[in-house]
């Protein structure tokens, strides 16, 4: 998601310096007008805004603090955007490290994924101080149709949780009605139309029902990415005595289904659990053997 | 909800006779030009496309069946829409039993609650011929933004479980969501703000999770009444062979919830149970004992 995340902020003016472990992403970007840096390091050099696009905690970690990493060249003043999805514990305690230097962190994960990125339209929730997220705003503002700043440090990575609670959790039901509709002789397609013009609307049952519908479970977001977010919301809601009944349903899904080895499919897929207990899949028409 | 679709059956210019248990509705739809009849049979006199929209199945059978009921009066030709949520099996049943004097049976329930009903932009899901789906359009129109033929007689029905199969577990979702960034210390006014951007943003977010800030459970719709859809999908869901794990656990809190005496609560009002066993309130902002 960097790369297209990279063009915006191009394209709305600002001077760009860019790097990453692939080479092609900063190869293509320095083509477009970029400056490709050789670390973090010499990004930071060049940079007072440093937005972070990386998998997992440990790459931010090593981005930021390792050797030739951000930290030990980002001057006083400078705002770090992370906008990797990771966990609230960490963001607190990097944001108190880098303050010490006088450098702000902000927690900025984002909602919308590829589609979203492409189009400059992330939603993007923001953890931190409102001072650095002023100072850090236009760039954000370049990759995204929503900013919202939900709280102290730590904050954006909840609100994320949340998101991605709500997401897991509405693929599972768009997934059980739709085979619960299909297994009855009912046409899933007709039944998403219907569904979309009253209260069981959602993004997930215009996007992903669509998905389950072709069946097409080419990626989008991998389920197996998935899995870290889970690992977040479980470890959140268990540490504060949070009841999630359903989700923790939901999550034995996913699980599931990263361990038989459908991790690379879109977590859409999580239909295809569903469709092989009852012996349906939502994407053969049931007209084709009589409605019931 | 029979009294705002009157209403706007009214406005579009048709010729109305209504009938119902309470007076008030009736006296009230004459006054605005309506004639009031004094039962079902003497409806069905006076029309060829008969709208019902009564609480349960045994109030359908006895309106249509019953003495003084519409199926003995109707002539051939006319059309029955019956927007009422109920079993697709008794759906079927009617239809079949009305057929044999050549009156037409539509199961055509409806999405989007009191709010869609006033504003007549109900989404409407019909199970039945469309022959006869063509005869009753302009008068559905009148009360509809949205109407689907899902397929034969009883996929109305089976299209209106599905979608409150969504409906619940998206409440339940929002709810674990609200809870879990509440107790985070993050204020879940923003998170619903940030997640209306994304991926997680649904109807049920904007209105009921809107309810859920406000703890406005006044109906709406009333638990209670969602018992009802309860049995139909879970009956449906285990008839076939569908195994629905997360909403399995969802039925379980609104059970709960109706069993300990909130049943006239609207039904986002789920979200209490959660609140009472994290020991917060989501309508608490958690600014007032700061935040974590």
């Amino acid at each position: 998601m960097g790369r297209p995340m990279a063009r915006h902020i191009l394209d709305a003016g600002f001077k760009l310096t860019v790097a990453s472990r692939s080479r092609g992403p900063v190869d293509e970007l320095a083509a477009a007008g970029a400056r490709a840096a050789a670390s973090p390091a010499e990004v930071a050099r060049e940079s007072d805004v440093v937005i972070l696009m990386v998998p997992d905690p440990p790459d931010v970690e090593a981005v930021t603090f390792g050797p030739d990493g951000l930290a030990e060249a980002l001057a006083p003043g400078s705002v770090i955007v992370d906008m990797s999805t990771g966990d609230p514990i960490l963001a607190r305690e990097w944001a108190a490290r880098l303050a010490e230097r006088g450098v702000d962190f902000l927690d900025a994960p984002v909602s919308g994924g590829m589609e979203a990125a492409i189009a400059g339209t992330l939603s993007v929730m923001v953890g931190g101080r409102a001072e650095a997220l002023e100072r850090a705003r236009p760039v954000i503002e370049a990759v995204s149709g929503r900013i919202v700043h939900v709280g102290d440090s730590g904050a954006g990575q909840i609100a994320k949780a949340a998101n991605q609670l709500v997401v897991g959790s509405t693929i599972q039901a768009v997934a059980e009605a739709l085979v619960l509709a299909r297994t009855a002789g009912v046409d899933p397609v007709r039944v998403r139309e219907a569904l979309l013009g009253g209260y069981a609307a959602s993004r997930i049952l215009e996007v992903h029902g669509q998905r389950m519908i072709d069946a097409n479970f080419k990626p989008g977001a991998r389920a197996q990415l998935y899995q870290k977010d889970l690992g977040i919301i479980q470890g959140l809601a268990r540490s504060l005595g949070v009841p999630t009944p359903a989700f923790d349903a939901v999550a034995e899904g996913f699980v599931r289904l990263v361990e038989r080895g459908d991790g690379e499919l879109d977590y859409s897929a999580l239909v295809m659990l569903l469709e092989e207990q009852a012996g349906v899949r939502v994407a053969e028409s049931p007209r084709a053997e009589g409605t019931t």
